[in-house]
């Protein structure tokens, strides 16, 4: 029972996904397909980056990861398969595999180019659904990668905001805002490691790092290590985005106290 | 071929939903994974408790019914594995248990105790993840749910409105308003079938009983019988909800004629 | 493994469609669902039927595919069950299989008549968790839709709005807006063998058919054959639609240059 999973900026107001699913469905019928998201904002191959990050490893081995989030579908942009912690991911060379890539050992990645995978004809503008779902399917039925195309070193890395130490001070950002108006930030744990006794500043707010929401009171807003292993700044029954008005990119300041 | 269903506050916008299916197909290859509804509204365990009680019955015996509504997650709330109507019910002990055990038999509820069954380490903040997906995934497998820790014969139950009888009157409530902008009350059959000829107000609208939507006129309201075994007010072509202005919460006056 | 599809107006704020995919399970555990859209706006028929001819074609042989679009809940309105494409169709008769029976060969269309394939009691307003998706099950396991009801040649047709030419001019529509602000036209690649060097014009904007994004720079507008084989006006890593202020039924004026 093979996985594939979908990870796009469709949205589910049109029939996009539906289609995908069939395509996979006709080529392994056998194939779990599982919906990751398609709520990223079109074109924000960001946020695809950091969801692939956060997921992957919950995934069973050998499962194929899809993402499309294309704007450059119809141009000259290359199509990867990259082979990485016992898993597939299958996307246009635009940047999505920066972070997959960047935690994997020993990754090997492919280009996409045996177009007798593919659908055919190609339409000029959903790869999703002619090159990189049939693909993918094939994938799920044991197909190796190799047979995809020939090997590559080189791909798009997207430079995602960092984490800099200046004196005492550290300085990080909100890179993702979830349903909840959590403020998902770029500080591991590794940064924590560093600091003593954190304090954060979010928006000119002052925060404690917290263990669970137990430790908060209704309406507190403070600091926590979230489900992705990074600090989120969070309100206790309310939406830190909305109280301190964040947004992704904002500052996050650490001071060891 | 054992099915798991998926009830919770998460939303489609993140990977929250996404990453449970993979949690559950990384244990149980063969589990079905169905989303019953990602569209609670944030914390709204009434709202949970309601659509649990209006859909289980449609599921395969021996399916694995999980709510994730959980604004106490990280505190030292429960989670709680109730075995009725030949199927299971894995949440937080937070009340969304309330009208699937009320209905019940002779239910049977353990406390979810045995980490053992769980992801390592458990964050602070995503039960859902940790927890409850991977205790589902072993329940579709088919351990016992003796296993995952002790019996209990307490669990928090949520006062939900009540139909309340005041002489020749009826009141009810408005309980949930569907896409269509239908008013879904709590007045049921057994009440219907204490009054003669029922006639119906909501928010100073009168409106009568009918059997389908055949007998109103486009734009006509109407009270009839819903998909939930329920009186649902109803715009033909429209919605109630807007014509009325209606809220959950509503007063819903039933008088016989 | 038979797949089963579901196309619906009910959004994924309630229970309706995990119900269904529910009842499909129950009766046939194998079945795969695939969720090709539930946004389609409360009972628009043609949105429906669209969105099915640009999808059946990617799903697998013998896919048993379901629209719920029904504003006729509860009245005599018929369902319907057509054979077409080597796959299944199952909708109320209002208009939905206009497209997919237009382009079928030789269709076979039968009425869903034989009760014993439903829900009981079958209530007023969810047929499709009472008679559709028990039927689609039972159909997904294999039984001949002839055992359904009577044979018809009858069906209720939307009338679509049409490609019509006088002198050197076409004149075709917005027939649907998708998540990226594209505009699906009418317009097929017959009526483009017909014309030389096309020049397309709508809301009094001017634009050339290409055939990639790559021809466009960005924040351009133009024509491209999209992924249903229709043109489409497209924005380069923007939203023609609200470039363009365009709707659903705007007119669309192809000139030979």
């Amino acid at each position: 029972m093979p996985t594939v999973s979908l990870l796009t900026d469709f949205g589910l107001q049109d029939e996009f996904v539906g289609v995908m699913h069939g395509v996979i469905l006709r080529i392994n019928p056998a194939a779990r397909v599982v919906d990751l998201c398609h709520a990223v904002p079109p074109g924000d191959r960001q946020r695809a980056a950091y969801l692939w990050a956060w997921s992957y490893r919950y995934f069973p081995p050998r499962t194929v990861h899809v993402a499309v989030v294309d704007p450059g579908v119809g141009t000259a942009r290359r199509i990867l398969c990259a082979e990485a912690h016992g898993q597939y991911f299958l996307a246009p060379d635009n940047g999505m595999l920066t972070l997959v890539l960047r935690e994997a050992r020993r990754p090997v990645v492919y280009e996409v180019r045996a177009s007798r995978y593919w659908l055919r004809p190609v339409s000029a503008t959903f790869h999703g659904r002619d090159i990189l779902a049939p693909v993918a399917a094939h994938l799920s039925r044991g197909i190796t990668p190799r047979v995809l195309g020939p090997r590559t070193t080189m791909w798009e890395q997207l430079s995602l905001p960092p984490v800099r130490r200046r004196g005492r001070l550290w300085y990080g950002a909100v890179v993702d805002i979830d349903r909840f108006g959590n403020l998902v930030t770029n500080v591991g744990a590794e940064v924590l490691a560093q600091v003593g006794r954190p304090a954060f500043r979010v928006r000119r707010r002052r925060m404690g790092l917290v263990r669970t929401y137990q430790e908060v009171r209704r309406g507190g807003v403070a600091a926590m290590v979230g489900s992705r292993g990074l600090v989120e700044i969070a309100v206790r029954d309310g939406s830190a985005a909305q109280l301190l008005r964040a947004c992704v990119g904002d500052r996050v300041t650490l001071a060891a106290r």
